[in-house]
């Protein structure tokens, strides 16, 4: 399907921030929380960085998986719904022009305006059928490489997101210690991440690194409360 | 920004679909791999219960605000996306034109077949600046209870998933008990979730039930593994 170098671009962008976004989201705060939850768990370092590479392992597998399935299934959906298209460009030619007519309807223009629009389509079934996809249905043609990189956008995005908040109990011994530098480290991490998120993806930077903190501190919050509840 | 209703129902459907998915996939995986690893790791089933809550408590409130936040920015980005278009329609009106007519050369349309509506659209600000949002830009008009919305489904299918696979450990006092029976109910509901999530976006259903057994399979093992190395 032709699309505009313009269009192209800001599509990829969006996509791969939008990966990097997800799984280090996740990567810096469930980590970083789970850890902290299991200090307020009363346990000791061992079993936390244990728990901490397992739910590294799981979250990055779990994440990265399901990033590459979800895209896999929007390029099947693109292709089962471009095959619907052709037959019914070939069966029902005259509802296919008029659904062409009322896609610009909607914009406000007449019949009459529209008219050589459909017509010109109508003597090119290829370029009609794109066109139907992109703009009745609002599908964009799935990159066959998405599905990979986004797999491993997410995973190696948490991954490095969850080893920041879990390197301080790797290396301290009392959970409690390890628990004041993963918060330092963290919360400094989730402000850069938060600040540079808002740069890529046109919001407030400032605003986008509070938020993106207050997230991980609610977070650790909550499971530092359930675990320090449970372990009363 | 007018849609046809068709449009709207599919991207409707298909956000709330993927925000179960989003959600439930990781909600069913990761608190299944974590508990499974912790097993590995030689730890009782307290902890494991406790690192099981903190970890879904962590996860759903990452997970529903990072879907929050990601809806809330796509909502920021497309209002500057339009003041930017509205801006250019005033300013630069003659290169505005050129992008529509370019839209539709992209499909084949000689620049004769597509003057029509290029010189209708010019006649109608407004509804050119909504035709350039999504024709040129690609972008969807948000919808504003789209990101509360977003948030709640992604939370609480996480933890309505993340329960099944830690019931057994909360009703088992045998670690390697809990897991044989937390393997065999989180196993039949993976396969039931992949079913019925082939069925909503059209992959075939069986290959999906098999697909998300496996990820969950692999995050699983591969925690158990990380946890059991580590406790050796």
């Amino acid at each position: 399907m032709p699309q505009t170098p313009h269009l192209e671009r800001h599509f990829t962008a969006g996509d791969v921030v939008r990966d990097i976004v997800i799984g280090m989201s996740d990567g810096l705060t469930v980590p970083f929380a789970l850890a902290a939850g299991l200090t307020g768990g009363q346990v000791n370092t061992r079993i936390i960085v244990t728990a901490g590479l397992a739910e590294i392992a799981a979250g990055s597998i779990a994440m990265g998986l399901g990033g590459y399935l979800a895209a896999k299934s929007d390029a099947e959906h693109y292709a089962s719904e471009r095959e619907r298209e052709y037959r019914e460009v070939q069966e029902i030619p005259e509802e296919e022009m008029r659904e062409v007519a009322e896609v610009f309807e909607s914009y406000g223009l007449t019949r009459e305006e529209t008219w050589p629009i459909v017509q010109a389509l109508r003597k090119r079934p290829q370029n009609w059928i794109d066109f139907m996809m992109r703009f009745e249905l609002g599908l964009e043609k799935p990159d066959p490489k998405r599905a990979l990189t986004s797999a491993l956008t997410i995973a190696g995005a948490y991954i490095a997101g969850g080893f920041i908040p879990l390197t301080p109990y790797i290396l301290a011994s009392k959970p409690s210690t390890a628990l004041l530098y993963s918060i330092a480290v963290t919360l400094l991490a989730l402000l850069i991440f938060g600040f540079v998120k808002g740069l890529f993806t046109g919001m407030k930077p400032l605003r986008s690194a509070l938020q993106t903190a207050l997230i991980g501190s609610a977070a650790a919050g909550a499971a530092f409360a359930i675990a320090h509840a449970i372990s009363e």
